[in-house]
């Protein structure tokens, strides 16, 4: 999997979040998963399939980040993750993959987009099953922690 | 949605696992999610996408449930989940995906399938964010319970 498919993704979710919640959420460095990592305590996952590609890809958010998140966004006062939240995870997961969806598709790599599922539960874990390399993006927030994970076949 | 889009996914899961792991699943009244509720212990989602329809399926196995289904397509003594388990979630949950595919293909809803997540840990909670109703289809087995999951925008 080249940069060229990840950049759309993380340039699609920083815009999100500085657009929408005013974070300038800091890129760690991009990582291949080898073994499944426990990830945050809610997670979008949103499915791809196009003619060229398919593959899927969640964002996880830590309760702290995701909090915050919801705070700014929401002019809310959230403490804990509930429908409000993950109402929200599910919003986020559509506008990255949205965005990166538009970027990639005038690159000549069109795909449709499933609707989102939005898994929550403490410490849950991860796992695209796909023969494609694995890619973790880690983001940190001035509230904590996030992470995009993208698997293309 | 209709029992038509329903029908295809119930068919292919009591295919796959008599099939597979000689199951007979008993299939429960099928009901239409309000709020979420805490699946099982490990779940396989799968997105599709096509110009008529996207939308999203969920397989959520309790872990006396698919160890026993491990056990007999394997043939291996699994009595937790472990990566043996989730790769096993992953394929059935396309092989599902792919049987239903097949049947409302030939019906003129062709959609594309992502590539499966799996997600353990327990008691997580799945939420599919979509416009559209989503239909949970209990299933009963000697071992233990599992359930599907779809919604359709």
């Amino acid at each position: 999997m080249k940069a060229d498919f990840i950049n759309p993704f993380l340039e699609s979710i920083l815009d999100v979040l500085s657009t929408m919640a005013q974070i300038d959420a800091k890129p760690g460095r991009p990582i291949i998963k080898g073994d499944d990592v426990a990830c945050g305590d809610v997670t979008g996952i949103i499915g791809m399939a196009g003619e060229k590609t398919k593959g899927s890809l969640a964002v996880s958010f830590t309760a702290p980040a995701i909090c915050d998140i919801a705070n700014r966004m929401l002019g809310e006062d959230v403490s804990e993750i509930n429908e409000t939240v993950t109402d929200l995870v599910g919003e986020i997961t559509n506008m990255v993959t949205g965005g990166a969806k538009r970027i990639l598709g005038e690159r000549g790599y069109d795909f449709g987009m499933a609707t989102p599922v939005v898994v929550s539960g403490k410490g849950h874990v991860i796992t695209h099953k796909t023969k494609g390399p694995r890619i973790l993006l880690p983001f940190s927030t001035e509230a904590g922690e996030f992470f995009v994970e993208i698997c293309f076949d």
